[in-house]
């Protein structure tokens, strides 16, 4: 069985070398020669997990149409931002096909999400598919056991793509909730920023928790208004890749977070641009949608108006106690 | 404004140092004189949390009914296990008080909830609330921030209560799910045994997100049974303490899960008895109830069966897969 993997970020290399260790056949597209040649001669990604070896079946190409061709599966899994343009056009080829898209956000461009992109390119999303879950690209990539969620239209469909696709190590579960699937993983990390500025202040293990608990439940209210499933931000892409962006190290969105809570002046450039592009995406749909966001807020104070952490998170602290459910 | 707190452990210490830094006027029941002694005269526990020094104005007695006498608010923060006949030892003088319990667990003898032994005391739970949530002692006690919720069977006069106990660094949110946030800091011990295993084990981060999220999911199918209300499960006494407790690693129970995981041959015996009892405890509601709780079973083989972590690991990874909300 044939699976092709557009990108070649860790992400995509991951699940690369991931399905392709699990007999698949897998065929990777590159948007640069230079990584395809190198995966194709010397069996590595020079730029992202360079460590770890492909299985010998994978191919590389830097030809969207050859990676396609006779594939049963496509994996999305460029960066967000440049998803549209790349399905667009490559429309023809991809049309028929059933893809899986794995990557996370929101079109800042649009407030769209991808499935929203895809049907205004592809007109339906009978084909589509979103994978989403607490997912390190390394610890997949080195078969360290992990699971997520696949969502799609149709109930039956997608739990056959999931028994296709499912193996010891990454275990997938079916979910027909595509908005809520792919908002988990995009919201999520306004609150990987918020809780990465109170650990920052050394806030403690306590505010952490608390601050995941209360973030989730802003996520939930501000996703069930854009058509999501309350049940699905409980679920593994939901809480399961908050706990992970929140607790691990890896993520980005909680490394800009770290670096406003410690104070230290020069946050690195490369987290800047996605925390900042996070917060305001966040911000904006919540305001459209006037739903009440304290920590979405706080981290828009903090991040966009530049107001001291400590003023913001003392104000966030003093609000009015009420019920825990509204 | 006076308040009693019953019990001299670490989380009776923090919430008396706590209260009485904000302004209460706190009585602290020690059961032990010599620790009732060094707290009035050198204003510290010897045992727990000996490195903060108590504020001036809390008193410490042997004595429950000098405790409780004239308080408006009675805290009962004593082990689990002995919570019952010290409530019944005080009948008297308890009966028409206000009480706050703060001990988070299962009583093993019964399987019964605190509420429920106190209903079984006292013939009523007009009288009783249950404070929950993601709460290190330490923390408290150093007055870093936390939040935590209160349950009451009254709703108006639970949103009273939180209102005059909470402070700007431990926030209280008011519930009237009684069972459910009491339910919550019991069952989610077997989870933290869980990570703690997966941990010990090196199985990653992933790995570890995905343990605490279909937990979770197990836990809230044992609890709706027992008489929660699902919606309990997702806040902070359910997964703000489940998070707080499987990824800080100031909990027993999960201190005892890592030495499994990394197959320390001799593990602490401290953490072995209460690890052991909360396992049997979930495990015998679960069949009791006839849930399937596939992480539970694999915790109980492990430390009840003594099969090895590998296995059941393995096991556990490859059940078929299914819809991820059932």
């Amino acid at each position: 069985m044939k699976i092709a993997i557009l990108g070649s970020g860790s992400w995509g290399t991951a699940l690369t070398i991931h399905f392709g260790r699990n007999g698949f056949e897998v065929i990777q597209w590159c948007r640069e020669k230079e990584i395809a040649d190198s995966i194709n001669r010397e069996r590595k990604n020079p730029l992202y997990l360079p460590s770890i070896l492909y299985p010998e079946t994978v191919k590389a190409t830097i030809s969207v149409k050859e990676a396609v061709e006779n594939a049963q599966f496509v994996f999305s899994v460029i960066p967000v931002q440049f998803t549209g343009s790349l399905w667009k056009e490559n429309k023809e080829v991809l049309k028929d096909k059933t893809l899986i898209c794995a990557s996370k956000g929101i079109e800042i461009s649009s407030l769209k999400t991808l499935s929203e992109v895809y049907k205004e390119i592809f007109g339906t999303i009978n084909n589509y598919y979103v994978l989403s879950g607490p997912t390190f690209a390394e610890e997949i990539a080195k078969g360290l056991p992990a699971a997520a969620v696949v969502a799609g239209k149709d109930r039956s469909e997608t739990l056959k793509l999931v028994k296709t696709l499912s193996t010891v190590t990454f275990r997938l579960y079916a979910s027909t909730d595509i908005k809520g699937v792919e908002l988990g993983g995009a919201l999520k990390n306004v609150v990987a920023i918020a809780t990465g500025i109170s650990d920052g202040m050394g806030l403690g293990n306590n505010a952490r928790a608390a601050i995941i608990t209360r973030g989730l439940h802003e996520i939930k209210k501000l996703g069930k208004l854009l058509g999501a499933k309350e049940e699905t931000f409980y679920g593994l892409s939901g809480l399961g890749d908050l706990v992970l962006t929140c607790t691990g190290d890896l993520s980005r969105n909680r490394q800009f977070g770290l670096a406003i809570g410690r104070g230290e002046g020069k946050v690195d450039e490369k987290f800047v641009v996605e925390g900042v592009h996070t917060v305001e995406a966040v911000y904006r749909l919540a305001k459209e949608l006037n739903v009440e966001m304290p920590i979405v807020n706080a981290v828009y104070k903090i991040v966009h108006e530049r107001q001291s952490p400590q003023e913001v998170m003392k104000e966030l602290l003093s609000r009015p106690v009420k019920e825990e459910t509204t």
